[in-house]
């Protein structure tokens, strides 16, 4: 297993599906996000998360402590039109639900499952990837060399 | 045929495919792209359009004055993880290539096309949509609603 940041890191499998669907919660509860909404939210993800965890369409890490996880990071591969940032490829990388359990914070753990995200994605030939941040996470990543898109949305009806 | 701005809109069909290209390589150029980096993209992005126009997974409209497109816009329904934007949805709309033939602009063409992405995205059940705006691009979408994203990107590897 790679070490990161000094803990062990693993691949997610279909057994991190409940590990998967709390850090998921507990990143949108703490950026703000209201519990009884979040839940609804959970009981949909739960299914989609479960198909993709079997089939591979999401991957990611496991940081452990103890054989005991402390931080997680999902990555998928998004189907996307060939476009000036990846004019030669169809596809873009996608990071989500990137936590670190409160108690194991502000010791890079968060840095350290990035780097694995890039290795993954260079590893499978994916050369470009997006995120979402949170604010709490957007000087992590600015730190790391992501940068602000134009990326705008709107609830539809 | 819905009429847009005076103008009658149909739907994209694989016909389109030298249309689309077209405008999606023109908008990058008007964007600051360089010519030579977009010809290599659009000879990637063809492949893919073809595909997706058979099977519809790219949808959209074109505007026509005379029987002449005139201007043009891309959707797509991009499955992504149930999301407190859509918390019982595991789909977001996506809005791409918008285009007006410049003899044809400053009359609200864009913003006509963009109700009927609106309305497609309604009319298919889509809550939420995305997309990512040109700098000319940006004060259109924020004038009907649509609000920067926390999206960042980088390139890997």
């Amino acid at each position: 297993m790679p070490d990161c940041a000094g803990f062990p890191a693993r691949p997610v499998s279909p057994d991190d599906l409940d590990l998967i669907c709390r850090h998921r919660e507990a990143m949108f509860l703490e950026a703000g996000g209201i519990a009884a909404d979040l839940s609804v939210m959970g009981a949909h993800f739960r299914p989609w998360l479960r198909e993709r965890l079997a089939d591979g369409r999401y991957y990611g890490f496991v940081l452990l402590d103890a054989g005991i996880p402390i931080a997680g990071i999902g990555l998928m591969t998004l189907d996307w039109p060939p476009h000036p940032n990846h004019p030669e490829q169809d596809r873009r990388g996608y990071v989500l639900n990137v936590y670190v359990e409160p108690g194991h914070r502000r010791r890079g753990l968060a840095s350290a499952l990035m780097e694995l995200a890039d290795a993954e994605f260079a590893r499978r030939g994916v050369g470009f990837a997006v995120l979402h941040a949170t604010d709490a996470g957007r000087p992590v990543y600015a730190g790391l060399g992501w940068q602000a898109t134009a990326e705008m949305a709107k609830r539809i009806g």
